[in-house]
């Protein structure tokens, strides 16, 4: 088998064979076959596409591309959930104890990722002492124990996806549905959950910019990983905003706080709250996804939900007195109101610039080795569709120095655009894809 | 600017500007472009196309990435031929005298070229001690005193090309029309001639398998041509056999020398009075193809047109009696007859195999360091549409041993399909593009 054949044929059109993808994937794992054509290959895939099952063989090759976990010591349902990113995405601090409190099992093994903020781990280290360098025994025992674990990724899972997300990332040839498909769910595959729920973004702030095209990779992604024998299911999200009010890794978890204890019933809470109903029907465990919502309420009003949260920390060597005080979490040295010079409706706010400027705080990281301020960020008070009067404040900073937070404000005042008349609050959930 | 905005640019279906495409041609021969990125590229502008001022604009940059020869030196108007390659094919030993006597100018910088037989200069030194390392006064010297000189390449033209074509070999980037635009185009603007003439071949062993694609690229050529203010003109021609009887360097010298006596009168002449009648058309010095062809055949009947390759040898130190007496060329030690077992018509003579059995012989060079052995090759006695009788020779070969002879003879026999009923045969001109 040539490269240079599977690439004649990807170019007019053809479908890859089973033994083609695989023969393409191991062979640029094993650094068998050159960046070069496999750059070439992925734009003919992007611009020639690949059908359902040319998507599944190449899923299911990238996911034997290195170690996949096995998850059989676990008892119960063991459920995952992926988003495609966005700015302020907290849900995972709020759904996992959540539904782990509902009796599904959640054991995530994670990275530290790059990006706006720090991810999942970085902002559950804003618990002091929380430690996810914890052994496969732990892991395990924590789960079946408590329902909940976290792990810092140890195996190497899906090498494929590495070496090739990171030559997509410099040759145009990131957004493909097959592509994407391939990435996420190869991943989610490895890490060995049961039921999969897709939280996939839609809007200015995301990658897939129209709801159409959001449909399009959220029923690509649900169909690949049911033919690969797994539960799926996938919420599109509106990302035409960030979510929630906090930007930032300590304050993101306050605002988790606030939706765990039932205190902050927003969008944010309703969008967990989905997720997790997915989750349950998908488990087999709840017959409607409204019925599940009912059964996850339950559990964020009796302080389960919360309590769960506080256990995993706990197990995991964490400050688990900050899940009930969140003043214990780290504090920002300054913090300074972003003030609006203008009045009107909140037409707009570039999800995308607000992250820019929690990366600017020292909230998120540049290169793997960068060191992340858990405590910087920022409160959005105004959100789309919200009234402000000239003089009001758009947003609290949290920064290390005035300066920081000075120069930060500013860039606040530029991510936010303004109508004359009432604008509509955009709806944060815009389909259920099951 | 930044290659990945280009790439995502042209995979969306937009047109680079020029000066993008001057960043992308001037960087990746430079090496600040990787490979990789230009490979996605290739395939993107294979995928999406790119129009004529793209085209023109990628040909003026690949032109300018290296050194360009200026032919400002030589009195009169300079013409030259791209052939786009085809087995048997020595049109140019034919035209380029034949176009020099008529009064046209031949200054001709070669390369020797990978290929089932040697290039044009190879060719040549089957004249004994013709040499083409001549220095740049003596190459415009005779091009000025006998009308021609070929020499071999010592600028460093079009850099560009070389890297891209290398990239295009190994990705399934080769058969875009204006990437091999761009490509043939660049090295003919760059090597100096006011009139370009080229001939598109077509068919099972060209890379243009229809006439329809070898219209669409032969039109692309001339009108880039023309947009860079040179005189073109295209011919598109049958390569669905080799072309001729010869195949094979000292062997095809024969032919050659056989047209130019005005021995042979078939189709190779008048491929060679076309080309040339377009060049002298295109140069303004005759009004119509049909009367310049008439003004060439005097130059083969009054014996100027041979006279004028002895010249060229003679001035470039070779052995000039062999031009009149060709049993001076090499000779192979053996010759063997190919005898067909079965009758019929010849339907089909595979070029691409034919072209194959003189590169197993020892015709043609599989890496820059090969030596060739000039005596070999095969000389076909039947072609399309010839009636063949059981235990008729299909061919002779000419070879170093029997063992070399045998086996390229049981090769040949596999190059020929028979139809029982007649065949007619395929028109060798099929159209000109002006």
């Amino acid at each position: 088998m040539q490269m240079t054949e599977l690439l004649a044929k990807k170019r007019d059109g053809g479908a890859l064979s089973t033994e083609e993808i695989d023969f393409m994937i191991q062979g640029y794992t094993r650094g068998e076959i050159p960046d070069y054509q496999m750059s070439a290959m992925c734009m003919a895939i992007l611009l020639r596409g690949m059908d359902e099952r040319e998507t599944l063989d190449m899923t299911t090759s990238m996911m034997h591309s290195g170690e996949t976990l096995d998850l059989s010591p676990i008892r119960g349902i063991k459920a995952d959930k992926h988003s495609t990113g966005g700015v302020g995405d907290k849900t995972s601090l709020i759904l996992c104890p959540m539904v782990a409190a509902a009796g599904l099992k959640i054991a995530k093994m994670s990275g530290r990722g790059l990006g706006h903020t720090g991810g999942t781990i970085d902002k559950l280290e804003s618990f002091s002492g929380f430690s996810t360098a914890i052994s496969e025994e732990t892991f395990f025992r924590n789960v079946n124990d408590i329902g909940i674990a976290i792990m810092g990724q140890t195996a190497d899972l899906v090498p494929a996806d590495k070496k090739i997300y990171a030559l997509r990332d410099v040759t145009g040839t990131v957004p493909s549905i097959p592509l994407i498909v391939s990435s996420i769910m190869s991943k989610k595959l490895a890490s060995g959950a049961d039921v999969i729920v897709l939280d996939v973004k839609c809007g200015d702030g995301a990658f897939m910019k129209t709801e159409q095209q959001a449909e399009e990779l959220a029923r690509g992604l649900t169909r690949i990983g049911r033919l690969a024998g797994r539960k799926c299911a996938a919420v599109i999200t509106d990302m035409d905003q960030p979510l929630g009010t906090a930007v930032g890794n300590a304050l993101e978890v306050r605002e988790a706080l606030a939706v765990l204890r039932g205190e902050e019933r927003g969008e944010l809470l309703e969008l967990c709250l989905t997720l997790g109903a997915c989750m349950m029907v998908e488990a087999g465990v709840e017959w409607s996804v409204e019925e599940a919502k009912l059964s996850l309420m339950k559990v964020i009003e009796d302080g389960s939900a919360l309590e769960k949260l506080a256990q995993m920390v706990r197990a995991q060597g964490g400050d688990a007195r900050a899940v009930y005080d969140p003043a214990l979490l780290p504090q920002a040295a300054v913090t300074m109101e972003a003030v609006s010079q203008r009045g009107g409706f909140v037409s707009r706010i570039h999800a995308e610039r607000v992250g820019l400027i929690s990366m600017h705080l020292g909230g998120g990281r540049v290169t793997k080795e960068s060191s992340i301020d858990l405590s910087v960020g920022l409160q959005l008070h105004k959100k789309v569709g919200d009234r402000v009067q000239p003089g009001e404040s758009l947003a609290v900073i949290h920064a290390a120095s005035e300066e920081k937070a000075r120069e930060a404000a500013e860039m606040l005042l530029e991510c936010y655009e303004f109508s004359d008349g009432p604008i509509e609050k955009p709806r944060l959930i815009k389909q259920i894809i099951r």
